[in-house]
């Protein structure tokens, strides 16, 4: 599954697919023929959703798939977590998303013989995913073991303007003979019933990205029910207590003789068409399947919440669904799209990781956003920093409105955070590092509760949003807490030295970088928590002078006082940055610099991710980097750096950086970019644009790697472009590839929107929406406002490029037989096939 | 249970036990009363054991218990760990020591009504363990429900000559009237039927010190078998494959008619005695129980060991099995006493904790030593480093044939330790920080597998062992593969630096003390790996030199080559012993001096042991001791320290010291007296004394905490009598308590014996055996041998007082309000009691 040099080396910047398979489409997503090899990644890349309900790409007759996965968006089981050995605040309760009722079944027969791709006689067979709709279709001519042949399309998509619906259709028609057609469509519950879904699960249990507590019934049978065409189930989840029902209606449309049968049970219902299908006169079957779930709302009043979206499906149609999916699209796109002058190949994968953050967000409304969005269960559904940090960003300057939800749920969880704070033996609040619920899920603390940076990476993207998006009010009634209670964390979580010079510190955490954990004063995370404690005194600093009222409520609210707000900016303003001045480097922690280098000269290729391979004990001994650390910080606070200080900190972490994480290449990416890495950039970029459509982590089937396509488009707009947006300005220094000619895309700012375009010789920013724009391009400052419609400033060149040969290489370890390991030459691993930019 | 002085504030040196209830007695633990509030305690304390087989101090009735504990060392089942997020290298075989069948019971009922301690009519109570003979008695006067009075006495003994055996007596007399009188006599497989245990064990989840993977059945029963008045039952543990036989077979002499009926099931023999008892005529029952287990052999070859130990029983009797047993102990106190010339109460204390070291290690032979020994199922039945540290010196200086068993122990675990260290990425062998069977078992590996310390701890002993009894065999066969295969890991493990000086690191690791962990260069660990490196130097030119043939088998078994010893030479001589000019310490780590100083005086006294109340992370964060690392340090690497530094470190780490740990006190004690901190020194050693005789740690009920037994031998010798054996030389440099008047004791050495006499004014030495012996008495050599039996050294003093006030203290850290936390005044906690010495 995996090659050498998916792990640790940045791929040659070519297009990875196999193009017969699956064909170059600047809009869709097509595949061309089956094959079973890759059940897992397809059923991945061909899911559909909303960001509340996600259906993978399974086919509709069930049968062969690596998960037959539905999922609904915070629908979770809770289980104790049993920790091999306890201590005092390990996470106690563990939270699974559970694969919800499945409403994809369509299973049809002709002459009684049911059809399964992988074998069958197909003489016509296309699959495609549109990104102008979000439809999923599927094309085929069956050449049945009668030998007769049928023709069968379906469609299936979860809509984007009601979040509990998805709306399915099968044709059918006999091309040249006549034979009985029975279609059974379903709603199967999986999770209980035999399955080979779980089985795999605990086949992969060494590897620690899966987590799954649940070997037991998780959905108690609440209700079944049948009428008509439509069918319902309904179930409560036996620990959470959350309740779900669902729900499918039918029409069919067919001048052939039919008939429908139904019945249904605990785990299953089913519909079913009889039909004496005449050659040539088709079946047409549309399936409405409704989901509602809740924490507290009994099963009882969730099916009249069912029979409503039924209802108003029926009267709607199919027809009217597509066009207003169309038209969702056509704004989303009209927003977030990103054009590239480059091969229509890099155009499609971009599109595709775009297509991704709508289906992983949209409607995600009051729950956040998964890991792995809706597509799979990888992560077992959890929350991460990965939205704040991967995703936001996106969201902010593209659908601004799902920013907020996805903040709002932050904020909506702050009382567990202040709990957790409580019980870790701090002030404030502290989030947890993974969760469904608001509950601390991270069994392993050294890379789960350690990684402190959560609550500084929740107040960066919520300043951010304010910033961009100037929703004051969010910040005067609920924002403002987030960044109050996370300072306060800070403040207390940290303590003071003073040898001549007061310094506060912060001990034992564990930055972005999971190879070493546990470590003092982590550069990322002191930023970070410097960042957090400057927003919250300017917050409170400018609530007290233009809301005083808004303040005067906050401060009673949270018994603010007057001595903590100065005490934050003390700790802010001598908070320790490592730097060792005699290899001028940022350590990536207090001692990161005194550990062993680790050889990857020496590391056999099949020994990759490393996390897979050695004890943690062993990682933690040596510099070796799962992902960008110091190098992330150098992108989320680059105002704080001079890019001399980022280029030498990226030559000497980039050839230590094993990239086994896919939250690292997208920063590889955008830093080599702005420090003159141009070609590395673009294969780093290559990297994460890749990651899921060529499978490079081999755990695409277990999910989208939501980070990485929110990733993507930060290393377009924030590497190519050079955008940035430190204190709420916006500016450019863009990097366009050498192979590219332009690239443009859009921003949402205060209300209204600008595009941005760039070629080789300029860029030019045009006011699209809105009133007034200032901006900055490499240091000059420019405006647009509908007077003054678009600017375009000439560009002399696309930054710099590092001249070779690259910097002298720093000695930062020595072999047990007396070479050296060096440092300064990124990107130069064993088996990559790149030379450093210059030589 | 816990008062707050116990966890962190040395104790007063006063007698804490009740003596209304055990009245001091310097031979015996006597209770005069019974108390159903302390029954895990009594039932540790009056525990009986060879080392081998244990049995827990419950009532012969049975009934209420904290835990009806019978312990054969090494007879475990195992279980898959299950993490709550797994990782490579994780421990993956859970090792549980499993409740053997519970022969103790022998149930009386007179006018068929029961006896049960807590609510019987008792005219006259007295509960004995004997430390002459290792009996433990009981004698009662029961006044019946019906008013008819009994005398009821009897003993249990685990036999110090056949480890498999078990002798119990009851003697039953009506005092003044008649009655009916049945004894049920069984064999009970509690570990599978109805008990409280493990519904306890359940229950106390939280503490780590406790774990159990074990909710099922666990003894397969294989047989069972009846014949006269004997009963067998036969099981296999179900997972370990373990196998287990244990019968019992009785002598019943009485002039009433009586008859007997017997009957077995799988997990219960009974052979019931039915008399009808006539006023005064007494009935004795002998009841004689045998226990054999194997790792491979199965039940049906074991029955004919346990018949055969049974049939030998009946011939030998119970006055020769009393008789040996005495001998037996005449032999050991005459080898191990420590004759204190303090309060009885200290003497008889100092004896309870003697024989629990008889008790724990005698008959162990092929196993180790558990942490609590055969007494309970504290720590799961594992063994750690506490048998090498701990009980070692003692073993080797009184019953050096188990010392010698007893690192056989580990040299037969040594295939396992190399795979171990295959699996943690370094050449050579790691020894398992916990385990049974000789695979890792510490499930939370920093506090487990990190303590990579264990490896040198092991090749300590058995250096410590070869040097004390010249038993240079054990060495050449055996010893020289542990100290070659030990000093590989650590030269693996390590790396080096050169920044104008070669020096050599060992990173990630954790010390004895768990307050802190995965740390680098923790001077414990280098220091001992150090020692670890030099020894295997020593003995492999040792052998080169004096043993040549012997020095190839052994460089072709160990695939041995020069330049590796070379290189071990080289790591020993350059690597790290950190040292802190400015303050003039040793910190514990690297980066132990940057961390912020716990607090305790602003922590609340309910707050202790700390790990139960605070998150790891939060103490990771502070300087804070869960015990002795540094000062322990100063023991076991004592000569290359001077006095000044260890009174320096002492006085540094002291005040930042709880205690949590047991193993703690008695280190204390010792650095205390050595550096001239006298009345401290009493005050732990008190502390150490006293662990489970008045249930400091509130975990007596678990077992007895062996290594702390051990500590107080070394508390007095090392501590009081000033003796260290650096290099195989023994010297003292005595520190009489200023209460006590006098100490004596022996040592076996080489072959040979010596005693020992400390007063006030002289340290007398004496041979008693053996062909001569040179010594130091504060830094003179002098010499004892058959001609010149005995020297007599005066003493000037009792060694240094540290003159008043103490020593400048030192800031350590400042809290939040200002005011400064100051190190340099050792013991003084909140609560505590004393002043420091000289004030």
């Amino acid at each position: 599954m995996r090659s050498p040099q998916d792990s640790h080396t940045p791929p040659d910047p070519v297009d990875p697919m196999d193009r017969t398979r699956f064909p170059v489409d600047e809009w869709r997503l097509v595949e061309t023929s089956p094959n079973r090899a890759d059940l897992g990644r397809t059923e991945t890349l061909f899911a559909v959703g909303n960001g509340y309900l996600g259906m993978r790409g399974n086919p509709e007759e069930g049968r062969e798939s690596f998960a037959h996965g539905t999922f609904v968006n915070g629908f979770h089981e809770t289980w104790p977590i049993r920790h091999a050995e306890e201590a005092y605040g390990f996470a106690r309760v563990g939270q699974t998303i559970v694969n919800a009722p499945d409403t994809k079944v369509l299973k049809l027969y002709v002459d009684d013989e049911p059809i399964n791709i992988p074998v069958a006689d197909l003489e016509e067979y296309e699959r495609s995913l549109d990104f102008r709709d979000g439809v999923l279709r599927r094309h085929l001519v069956w050449r049945t073991p009668a030998g007769k042949t049928v023709r069968i399309d379906t469609t299936r998509m979860v809509s984007m303007t009601e979040r509990h619906l998805a709306v399915m259709t099968m044709d059918v028609t006999l091309l040249d003979a006549d034979a009985p057609v029975v279609i059974s469509s379903q709603i199967l519950n999986r999770q209980d019933g035999e399955d080979e879904y779980h089985v795999r699960s605990a086949a992969q249990g060494l590897d620690p990205r899966r987590a799954d507590g649940l070997d037991r019934r998780v959905l108690e049978p609440q209700m079944n029910w049948t009428k008509g065409l439509r069918a319902m189930l309904g179930f409560r989840a036996s620990e959470s207590g959350m309740t779900l029902t669902v729900g499918i209606d039918h029409i069919i449309e067919t001048e052939n003789d039919s008939e429908s049968l139904i019945m249904s049970e605990d785990d299953v219902a089913k519909v079913i068409f009889r039909v004496r299908a005449e050659r040539g006169k088709p079946i047409r079957l549309v399936k409405y399947a409704a989901y509602h779930t809740s924490r507290t709302v009994p099963v009882r009043e969730l099916i009249d919440r069912v029979r409503r979206t039924l209802d108003r499906a029926l009267v709607t149609g199919v027809a009217e669904y597509r066009a207003a999916q169309r038209d969702w699209y056509g704004g989303f796109w009209a927003d977030a799209d990103v054009v590239v002058g480059a091969d229509p190949a890099v155009q499609q994968a971009v599109r595709w990781n775009l297509f991704e953050l709508a289906q992983a967000s949209a409607l995600s409304q009051t729950y956040g956003i998964p890991a792995k969005g809706v597509t799979g269960s990888g992560y077992s559904g959890h929350y991460f920093w990965d939205a704040e940090i991967y995703v936001l960003p996106f969201l902010t300057y593209t659908m601004p409105e799902v920013a907020r939800s996805a903040l709002r749920f932050r904020y909506l969880m702050l009382d567990n955070a202040r709990r957790r704070a409580d019980e870790m033996s701090t002030r404030g609040a502290l989030f947890p590092w993974r969760t469904i619920n608001g509950e601390e899920a991270s069994a392993y603390y050294a890379a789960g509760t350690a990684q402190y940076h959560i609550d500084a990476d929740i107040a960066y993207a919520l300043n951010r949003y304010v910033e961009a998006s100037g929703d004051v009010d969010f910040l005067l009634r609920e924002g403002i807490d987030v960044l109050v209670e996370t300072a306060r964390m800070w403040a207390d979580l940290g303590f003071w030295t003073d040898n001549g010079e007061a310094v506060f510190h912060i001990h034992a955490v564990t930055g972005p970088d999971e190879y070493t954990t546990v470590v003092n004063d982590n550069l990322f995370t002191n930023v970070m928590a410097r960042h957090n404690l400057w927003l919250a005194e300017d917050a409170v600093a400018t609530l007290a002078t233009a809301w005083p009222e808004a303040y005067e409520r906050m401060a009673k609210r949270l018994g603010l006082r007057e001595d903590e707000v100065e005490e934050w900016r003390r700790c802010a303003d001598h908070i320790l940055i490592p730097f060792d001045d005699h290899i001028g480097v940022h350590p990536q922690d207090a001692h990161f610099l005194d550990r062993e280098v680790w050889d990857l000269d020496a590391t056999p290729s099949d020994r990759f991710p490393l996390m897979l391979h050695y004890h943690p004990l062993v990682l933690y001994r040596f510099q070796v980097l799962k992902q960008a650390d110091v190098v992330l910080a150098m992108l989320l606070q680059g105002d704080q750096f001079p890019l001399e200080q980022k280029r030498a900190d990226f030559e000497y972490y980039d050839p230590i950086t094993t990239g086994d994480s896919t939250l690292s290449s997208v920063v590889q990416a955008i830093i080599a970019a702005e420090v003159g890495y141009q070609e590395l950039a673009l294969r780093y970029f290559f990297g994460g644009l890749f990651v899921d459509l060529a499978d490079r982590h081999g755990n695409t089937s277990d999910g989208v790697h939501v980070a990485s396509t929110g990733g993507v488009w930060l290393a377009l707009t924030a590497g190519f472009a050079g955008m940035r947006d430190h204190h709420g300005e916006l500016s450019f220094d863009p990097r366009l590839p050498a192979q590219w000619d332009s690239m443009r895309f859009r921003l949402r700012r205060r209300g209204g929107s600008i595009a941005v375009e760039l070629s080789r010789e300029a860029l030019t920013v045009s006011m699209l929406d809105g009133t007034y724009e200032t901006f900055l391009v490499r240091g000059e400052r420019y405006e647009v406002c509908p007077e003054c419609r678009s600017v375009r400033v000439p560009l002399a060149d696309q930054g710099p490029v590092v001249p070779g040969p690259v910097p002298p290489q720093t000695v930062i370890g020595v072999r047990r037989d007396g070479s050296r390991i060096t440092a300064g030459v990124p990107g130069t691993f064993p088996g990559s096939l790149h030379q450093p930019v210059g030589q």
